[in-house]
């Protein structure tokens, strides 16, 4: 159901969708910081939020759906969510419990939102902790996406984007992977940008669309997840202001040394990955005394069932594995090698 | 999706059920009161809640999922509602949203829960006030009606489930219609009541089935419901103990009342129904004056769009229209002759 707009005139693209449902209603979710971003025709139906991850809970969706039924949205209506992967996560779970359920849209505003969390209908708030552990798949009616955001983008903003499309050319394999191995995406190439951008939310979709609940193919998608999730918990754990995308590209290496002893990945790949994450990543420190913690943070991952520890692992680029289950002490001998490169 | 089974034994079916999900793990969600109807064997996974309305919240659902996080319940777990419609609305919402949703099963203990609420998906909370307006529409993998539980039910309760299958019976028509209007359930014929639950769920299950999120069809299944949740969530504002079921058989009347007016629904079966509501639920008390509240209230219905307060009505019992809507003079007009009869 989800229509992909690749278009540099988001007020344009709403106004059509919005035209052909005459009697809906707007209701727009937004961060306080792009208010620039928002078309301004669409102004006066905003709700603005603070989209810090601290604030992607269920109070904050109940402050929406508050604020939804002072203003007597139906069901019927259309929530717009404009912000990065916070507001569409925040967003769409708000659209899919109010009422039951009413229509989305995303319009991303950074490259991680474009490329991962405004596409395939995850959404959700973290709950006692953890990350999306309270949720809904629904997917939205439409993603418009507007690369020309990424002009001004932070840089550490892009990077987390960067990352999720580096897993994506890891699935995809081949020459998709080999031309992101080629780009510094901090040179903003913006053509080059585009076109990559479109190869990696297609790809995204094709394997939602498969597999639109996570029973088994869209699993994939959580390459380089389990190690990074819990990356990005430790880094929060501890003061440290890590992206998603920076934990995420800590978390591939990882994948990709377990996919070493699982499957055979080639060594001289890896090696090739890890310069290149490493060239544009800090590495998240972490000591031998942090293994402990890393691993209870792993088992939190959703995709776990009884006691195992899950991870995506490959073959090579483009053949990836949907769930090997991993002991503690490999996770402990992966992590070393993840320190030591 | 969703299977059901009437069964003398639900410890039985159940655990036909989970064996053939062997690694999955129960968690089991009853109020307080009904402990005696749990089997013994699922006691230990036992979660008990306070089901009375006024706990289907947010809140209490938060409660659960940090239950659930606590005994490491994964996405592959099951969870089992064993109660009446609060019970499995509050307990199939946290099953949909717990890890963006883990299957769920129910097991009505109450009329009500059996012919409505323990079948087709409608999970949900309360919010500011209003009924089920936090919810996702999500199928149990199972509802297990055992009619004996009845034996016990207080009257209350029983009556306030044969409002939905009156409801039913109206949209059925017929015979269907005329085999209710013969019975008074309170002589608790438990042969005739088995084989009117089975024909009242099977039917609501077919519309169910056609039109899970109700776009369409499945809103004939409010018959009753727009004044209904009306003189019920009245009702409650003016400290009257009255049960959904009871403030519904009050709204068939609304019902049909408009029903005449608008389709020509017949005087004779009108005043036949009226006489059989009569006979089996005190009138709810309300005056000229309270007119505006119950509209208002009115207003709050999810069906409702752009400013219409929609019914559904019937041209006579067996032919019924999905959406009318109703201007406030008339739905005053047709107060006014609820009153009267």
């Amino acid at each position: 159901m989800n229509k992909i707009y690749f278009t540099p005139d988001v007020n344009a693209t709403l106004g059509e969708i919005i035209s052909a449902r005459k009697d809906s209603k707007l209701f727009v979710i937004t961060p306080e910081n792009v208010p620039q971003l928002v078309p301004p025709s669409l102004l006066k139906y905003a709700f603005t939020i603070d989209d810090s991850e601290k604030n992607k809970t269920i109070a904050n969706a109940e402050n929406i759906w508050q604020e939804m039924l002072r203003r007597n949205i139906s069901r019927k209506d259309i929530v717009v969510n404009i912000g990065g992967g916070v507001t569409t996560d925040l967003g769409g779970f708000a659209a899919a419990c109010y009422k039951r359920g009413i229509d989305y849209i995303n319009v991303p505003t950074t490259l991680l939102a474009m490329v991962d969390a405004s596409v395939g209908g995850k959404t959700g708030v973290d709950f006692a902790g953890i990350k999306n552990m309270i949720g809904a798949f629904r997917q939205p009616i439409a993603t418009i996406i507007n690369p020309d955001y990424l002009l001004t983008l932070p840089d550490k903003q892009l990077l987390s984007g960067w990352a999720e499309m580096l897993k994506h050319g890891l699935l995809m394999g081949g020459p998709e992977l080999n031309e992101l191995l080629a780009i510094n995406p901090l040179d903003r190439d913006i053509n080059q940008l585009r076109r990559l951008i479109r190869k990696s939310v297609e790809y995204k979709s094709q394997i939602v669309e498969k597999d639109p609940q996570e029973a088994g193919l869209r699993r994939i998608l959580n390459l380089g997840h389990t190690a990074g999730h819990a990356f990005e918990a430790f880094a929060i754990n501890n003061g440290l202001d890590i992206t998603h995308g920076h934990a995420v590209a800590q978390g591939l290496i990882t994948a990709i040394i377990l996919s070493n002893k699982y499957y055979g990945f080639e060594q001289l790949m890896i090696e090739r990955l890890v310069r290149y994450i490493k060239g544009l990543y800090e590495p998240i420190p972490f000591a031998c005394n942090d293994y402990e913690q890393l691993i209870a943070l792993m088992r939190q991952d959703k995709k776990n069932s009884a006691g195992a520890i899950n991870f995506v692992l490959l073959t090579k680029p483009g053949a990836p594995h949907e769930c090997t289950p991993i002991s503690e002490s490999e996770i402990k001998d992966a992590l070393d090698l993840t320190r030591d490169f």
